[in-house]
């Protein structure tokens, strides 16, 4: 069974950044950050839109994950996976606060171990 | 197979907070909630911001999960998970009520006990 | 490999009560009902709420799992499962129609069984 | 692994029926139908319903999986799925397009030869 | 486990057109494409409809996926796949950007290898 944690972080205009990295360095392999959902608040300025950007360090990949606007759009569910990889979640646009809400997944290694002596 | 249980509860102003713990002691391993919908009520107050808030034991994360308001967001799909944690959901704004779905997992603890003897 | 059906059932103002228990009473472990979606039907009146409540058999759980209103919210996907128990549907408020889709899975019991004489 | 394919078709006015069935009868078990998405088209009439309805050969099940308007519901997300079963879509009400998405799922059956000679 | 890395993909009126193929011819089984969701910018101009079009390489399947406007629908969930086949996303309705989301994943060849040497 993998080791999982809950993963809940908010931007605002003040602090519109967030890097996810490698948890454990000990346990180099599955390592993985998977998002949910994004989230506006019930404070977020009417008609103003709010962008979460994201940039992975493998491939180097930048495109937004979610455009919110309240009245319009008030949640996302992207379920995306960020494998291995550093992620950084930038509100490029927007005074928020949005919530991130997915998990940190440490993937088991599946050891089969069979030792016989006869 | 894990072994599994719906989980439903209702916020509202006056009982405006819910824990979930670990269910059964004896099982140490692998126990965990997952949140499905947050949905409001048909009795919810036109125009008024129903919010809760989610605090976890582990790590410590408080963090708004839900934000719903009549005329626009019904219901929320959050799909996260809160594993091996206390959780505590808090309806932090609006009169409700607000209904919190979900699942209680218990995994598997997959045991494979190979004796051969010759 | 789970055996799995198609699950859909119809609420209306006249059969707004709706029943699932255990398929196969020989088949003692792992059945479960999951509900994927609650949609509400071209016919519903404007302005008027339909809302399904759920009762579970194990824990005697009541809650409300759809909220729906023509104009507002069509379907909702509470994506929730109840394993082991009886649970009944039941339109509290509005005429429908209401339909509700899932599916039943009889997960499968792994039975390893090895034998070996030399 | 299992083998999928992508399956996707399109409902209209004019041709408003289409029938899935057991794509390989030499393979006989575990083969399904996901239905992940039924989508309105942007040519689609201001104001008119758009219904899927859907019938089952295995237990003989009728039963609108989705209800579309433009302006108000573009899109439903039913995730059902239909095992070892023929199913029919038909738009019943409604001009079109209706767009359904999913997969066809042929699923492994694990085969375990332990053969042991000594 | 699967190695699998995100997918992401941006589509305007000037650059309408991507292709998604087998990353790796090397390990021929079990390449996939998951398309979790496709999102409208907030630069989409007002009451325009966007929309995204597959077209696969197996079977030869082409079907509009995403129906998007600002104000109505801001972002589709589709949730398919696409196994061992080319893929092509075009935008052939709106200006865009309209983003892609998902996965790209190499399914895990399970090897089971008893050797038993008396
Ligand atoms: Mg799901
Ligand atoms: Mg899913």
């Amino acid at each position: 069974m993998a080791e999982e944690s809950f993963y809940g972080v908010t931007l605002t205009a003040e602090e519109n950044t967030e890097t996810w990295d490698f948890v454990d360095e000990d346990y180099s392999r599955g390592q993985k950050l998977v998002i949910k959902q994004v989230l506006l608040g019930a404070e977020a300025k009417d008609n103003e839109f709010n962008v979460v950007e994201v940039t992975t360090g493998k491939d180097s990949i930048q495109i937004p994950i979610a455009v919110l606007k309240a009245g319009e759009t008030r949640a996302v569910n992207p379920d995306v996976e960020f494998y291995e990889t550093k992620v950084t979640f930038k509100l490029i646009k927007g005074s928020g606060p949005v919530y991130i809400h997915g998990q940190t997944i440490k993937d088991d290694v599946e050891v089969v171990d069979m030792e016989e002596e006869d």
